[in-house]
């Protein structure tokens, strides 16, 4: 039996209002107490993980002065000192605090963004500091819930003019630092700006530095707008963007959930690390998740070392699938590799393919796919009774 | 009280397939005979539309020969001359026949891609003979039931060489003619590429000829995914790439209903006329819906008949709330005028948006949007009583 | 125009925690400072309600002493005796305290379940004292985010436990009190017991005192599982249990929004309100809504009298509806009346049916049920142009 | 390694039309040709399945002559002898036929009633004569698409009017035949009657025989409202309802996809089998699944194959679960065993459940339900790495 138990070269990183979480929802208080962030560190580092993530208020409350601010920092880099964890990722919270009910980057309150805006950037600086190298954008208050409460197109110029002032900034400071956009259909707001990848990745096309912007999707997002969060992760792949990504848990459409990860479908879950592990994926393996208000901080380790249980055994289970001589043979028979044969021939013109003829419609019809095959074995490496 | 008849200015368009659906579902057979095409054109004309449309077997049946298929152009040609009748647009069918069950320009079969691919280019130079300005390209079938069927970023390189290919060749026959593609998350494939207005937008950006290209958004598609179809349609605008759109309407996340247009999601459809109206938009307003099954013809004829009737009350309606001068007040009072402003002064450099100090939080966090009076407003003028 | 005031006699009610919703919600902090019950009182006594609910927690904080109790009642009490508004509905808070983490009735721990039917018992006592006549029971808490986590069969006889024993309470001290269940599909838990009307019906069923219990649907739980409100409302006044109505908008499958009434799907609110009153439903029409967190207060009483609005609207348009003679004709023509009666002739036997002959399936099949125009009448009569 | 060989004794039964679908979707043609049903029998039975079933019209065509009918159930039967194969239920096709295109047994069309009555009786007697013991009764397109289309308290009348007339003929015969009604949200129909198996459990307690009538719930049909399948389950086993089961996979709120067993949400099917095997269902474990289109026939048996293996394997999985003791003592731990004490001790009267004093809220609210950690052990032993 394999070991399960993570490494730091796994890559393993959680936020910290994941384990940190009180389990307020909009129905109940709070059922845990607060979680001091240098004990979340080192609780982390025991149990394997390699970086943490942080919004800048959950490390820093919001208003803090510029000394207790240096004090915070200062003591929570000598945790990260201490276990040798590290921050690969910081992002801003624009969304708790009631000043950006209506939104940050796009409040329709040009004050409100110009303070939204301040708020990143000093948080840019500090993110650059602590060595990340990834800077997450989560507009989870960019929406509306009626129709003539946000002009759309104004909106994501205003985004836009957002984004492209912190990539100026980043970039006139000389940091090493890159954007990604979290998509998200819904939830705080009725309909969220940017919901889903593919509208994320269309809007950084329209960005000016659009090269140092890419995304961060997260699964249930995707899940709660129904989409297939592999296929959706292999887009962002084609196209070069995906800059970092949040693994969870959602049992389909509905509010959002942040189970742990391999919770919820498990089905794609398996096939979104085989996609992670062979496709290139260099990024770390975040986690966004919330441990259920029903646990205890008992319940809160449990979940997090699940987390990465649930990835190593899957990364496990896609490596044999893909080992397994059987499955190779089924992929033939299902021939996918002819789908990484360009259509056209070398050179072929179109009216080289127009001239084509004899190609017999009814036998290629009547081709089975043997793509059942092919799944069940998957299930069965998913299984482990392969 | 305003007349509501549809006139040839309004740009009403239908797909052949729509009125002459025959209502044949997953559980049940055909309930209506077939519809002349010839006349579908009539009727339609007789009810006050301008256009239509159609996949190539609509008009001609599969395997019908060269002879068959000049009859059939010509005598449809004919009714076009009667009536006046212009064809706006032509989309091929690449998901009826068997040998597209595993997809057409992303099968994973290299002939099958190819005959597809012939199929299409066939299609367009009819297109062109008719006058059509915008090809739609829906990949019904592009797309897997389950994880290991379809190397996602495989078919991705194959759907782009196959766009590629249909623009060169659009570029070197010369003909005035453009590609909007039309997204759809699920069914018929238990996961369609390209499943949303964002993710098209974003392969759009990946192609050889992306000026050439747009989108074709469906209303009932976005919502099957639980979209906010006004919002969609407004980043489409915004990338300057609504081609074409389906209207039609969809009682939420279900199996597409393609109901009539107002049917479903009203006050969405209230803010997408209000958007297309009011927003630039200058082509066809095409539906795409299917009369029930339980009609007969008289009942096909009033389900087209009310897709125009509701776009002009919507129009109507949202004319008069944007010319109430209490909205005007309204939207004022919920500041929509700000978010034209850019965040920053002209010139303003970052450090100085930084240097600003003296934002009050907590009196912005206490001011109210007023978006429900502005809603409620939308909502009295969209039922008349305003 | 017809005058839209609400009056008493239109029975519209809301509850304390609608309008004193502080906006907190999984992403953010409260918008809005408390509002006192009493100042609630009157300001939905000026907009024109009948009638004011409340869980127990929403008057008296939950640990409040006896005397603090009493002073609390006999003060909000003041306040119904001076504008004459009615208490017709009390509920039990088992959500919010960290104590109901894993619910209430069901919760494992078996003096969580003892000190939760101790709550509802003395606010029973409260509801009886104010002279309500219906207690709601949302068991919003009641359910699990894991398979393992409850055993859905024990969880049942506990909750049908809990149930019965506040029934005969309730006959034991004589109370003129019903019982009306609250279905809810999730959220706050990832699978809430008793999911939609159905699921609460059929459990009502198995009761010892059924006939004391009914239902108290809401319009966006039912809507959060995609059903069709106004279908499952008549389901439930057939089955003569439609005690009370929780009455708000929904858009689709997601979070609950519970938006003020008549946003989200307002053909659905048509056909809900066209059936409350032709349907003889006599009790209150009760709005279960949140302002949106981006109002302050003046947004809090615009939605609320928004609710009202919509409503009186939706009922004239419902009445226009009922008594156009094209309607009436429309309804002739898809034979409505038809299924009013019997199938099987007065006093025929099986036999006789079974003997009949000479159906004439095709005949039968050809006939269209002119549904489309039926819909397009309404749909003229909700937007106001017939 | 155990054995997933399928044998009779597991009660692994298909249905006619699962086997024998053509392909033939809402967007395209039959990819197979038709599977003679005596070839489905022996088939199945090679591959370890104990039984068979069918609606009317798949084994004898709509209008066939009764000696048409007679040559086919002796061909049939013959099958069945050979083989040993069981016809454990039977159901009718309602739906396929234009006749019923606004229903059967709620059609606004009373001779269509009457007609789909005569069809479901002659039907009845076709299933005692092959010794089924339950009768299914979909009704697929029992429902509508538009409010006024439908007065659903008359259509629910004639439901029952409809049932009642069944019941009564099958005692009458002295029949020893069951009902099992199958409950569906949506699809084809835009809404259905009885949408969930709570609302058909409700409906069942308003029959004149309801001690003969259960629900046959069918797994994507509860998920396409985004209810817990395993959760429904256990409310109709509560209820003593649970007569049939229809097994298939379902990825979320989409059209009906009807997959392999074990495709979809894998660990609700887990949960699902665990619940069948220790909550003692004793009748047939029948799969209602659509090999997809994709597949030829070696697809079909292919995908036939699946299902009876990952039951197995579940079926496994879940034993293994419930044995280890680990599990046992994170049961302890979360303290399900104390659901299943009354909450009132024996002969404790409300009064004495009124004067317990003592309760520490705070305490109770602290505890942890450990949850966490016994879904990461079903996890384990679902995955097969415990």
């Amino acid at each position: 039996m394999t070991d399960f138990t993570p490494k730091r070269e796994d890559k393993f990183s959680f936020g910290l209002w994941t384990v940190g979480w009180l389990g307020r929802d909009p129905f109940g208080e709070a059922t845990r107490s607060p979680l001091d962030p240098v004990e979340a560190v080192k609780r982390l580092s025991d149990l394997g993980a390699w970086g943490v993530t942080f919004h800048d208020d959950d490390l820093i409350p919001f208003g803090s002065s510029a000394t207790e601010r240096e004090s915070i920092v200062s003591r929570f880099r000598g945790a990260l000192d201490e276990t040798g964890m590290t921050v690969p990722m910081v992002t801003t919270n624009l969304f708790a605090h009631p000043v950006f009910k209506d939104g940050a980057m796009t409040a329709n309150d040009r004050d409100v963004r110009r303070f939204a805006l301040r708020k990143v950037l000093r948080n840019v600086e500090l993110a650059a500091d602590l060595g990340a190298k990834t800077f997450v954008a989560w507009g989870g208050r960019e929406g509306a819930e009626s129709g003539a409460a946000k002009d759309v197109r104004a909106a994501l110029d205003r985004y836009r003019e957002g984004i492209d002032t912190v990539c100026s900034f980043i970039k006139e400071r000389g940091y090493d630092l890159k954007l990604a956009l979290e998509p998200k259909p819904n939830e705080p707001r009725g309909d969220i700006l940017l919901p889903t990848v593919g509208h994320a990745l269309s809007f950084i096309n329209e960005l000016e530095h659009s090269e140092m912007v890419g995304v961060n999707p997260e699964t249930g997002h995707e899940q709660m707008a129904g989409l297939n969060f592999a296929h959706g992760i292999a887009q962002a792949m084609w196209a070069n963007k995906l800059f970092h990504i949040d693994l969870n848990g959602q049992n389909g459409i509905k509010y959002d959930q942040d189970l742990r990860f391999g919770a919820g479908d498990l089905r794609n879950a398996f096939f979104l690390v085989d996609l992670l592990e062979t496709g290139g994926y260099q990024g770390p393996r975040h986690f966004d998740f919330k441990p259920p208000r029903t646990e205890d901080y008992d319940g809160v380790w449990a979940s997090a070392a699940g987390c990465m249980r649930n990835y190593l055994i899957l990364k496990e289970r896609a490596a044999s699938f893909r080992a397994d001589p059987r499955v190779q043979e089924a992929l033939k028979a299902s021939r996918l590799h002819e789908l990484s044969t360009p259509t056209l021939g070398s050179g072929e013109s179109v009216s080289d393919l127009l001239a084509e003829d004899g190609f017999d419609v009814d036998a290629a019809a009547a081709r089975g796919m043997h793509f059942e095959r092919l799944d069940q074995l998957a299930m069965d490496h998913l299984l482990g009774v392969s």
